[in-house]
């Protein structure tokens, strides 16, 4: 497998945190989206239509794209996606509320203070993503403040999906100190045998 | 079971018209959002503690949140969700698509213009949303120009995820007449045994 990645993305990261706890090998060829690179015609017809890393290129030649779509792929049949209805359900609200709620708040603060610099009317957007980042917040700790796990009594995908952006949401100077269960579990996932970092590349 | 919903919402029609497709009867509680129904202490603590219809409640208590979570629930064992492996992964891809990349420009658009009226800094906001908007429907176009639908050749919950808000992009001053291939498929799904509008209620 070929995993198309750019490094310091957490929507990349999901996928090779997730290969690394399955055991599974994989090759990663970067694309830096700051300059493009998922953009060019080539990246477009060949990899994927979205310009959006990650994708997940298979040996016969199938990409998978989507990274919790990528997840709920690799997860079906392990322990990290359950079997029970009810429990695959909350695992998927979580992965909706990601993608809805969560990383278009945590992950564009990141990028912007971090990674690609403010945006044009940064005093218009900045304030409105840190509303909505501290709500999506404020949501995962009702919930970890009572349990070790965001579904059930175990690590699902569900964890995994909210931990890439949630992690690093610092970068993006959000302050995580007053969130004690959120940094519990921050800490149970990164104690994980076969935890690797998002700096890791295989 | 009940659904609680706002009938003018195209992620509670998702649900409405699955569960007419599948001869599910349900009963139907709106919240009107326009008027904060669904930040009440009482909806938030009872039946979403994100504050977001569409909801349903089962009979034995239990509620499920996040409009594709619930179809992805429904639609499990029916045709409307294969289940085949790769197939199953293009319905996800389509379901994160549409949470990430087609809601929150075209159901966005088509509240401004229609429902809630323009927000602050509309002439910021519109445009960028715009563009968002024809880079969902170019995306959509491109796998509609060549096939009856999303995934595989039959209905599945991508497509009447990624109808809810396509048909009604037009209230969203969305000019969809320069897309063929999405105009036929939406001809195609609205001429489906069992299909309900979006004003119908149970």
């Amino acid at each position: 497998m070929i995993l198309h990645d750019f490094l310091p993305s957490g929507n990349g990261y999901k996928i090779r945190l997730l290969l690394t706890l399955l055991g599974k090998s994989f090759d990663l060829v970067e694309h830096d989206i700051t300059k493009g690179e998922t953009r060019t015609p080539e990246f477009l017809s060949r990899i994927n239509a979205n310009g959006k890393i990650p994708a997940l290129e298979f040996d016969h030649g199938r990409v998978l794209v989507e990274s919790n779509a990528i997840l709920i792929h690799l997860a079906e049949g392990t322990p990290y996606l359950p079997t029970d209805v009810w429990e695959r359900t909350e695992v998927m609200q979580w992965l909706f509320f990601e993608q809805y709620d969560h990383e278009p708040t945590i992950a564009v603060l990141r990028s912007w203070v971090g990674i690609k610099g403010m945006p044009e009317h940064a005093d218009i957007f900045v304030p409105m993503k840190r509303a909505g980042a501290k709500k999506a917040l404020d949501l995962m700790e009702k919930r970890l403040s009572g349990h070790n796990w965001l579904v059930g009594d175990a690590l699902t995908i569900a964890d995994i999906s909210l931990y890439a952006y949630t992690h690093v949401a610092e970068e993006g100077d959000i302050d995580l100190s007053i969130y004690p269960g959120i940094l519990a579990w921050l800490d149970r996932i990164a104690a994980l045998p076969g935890y690797v970092p998002i700096t890791w590349k295989p």
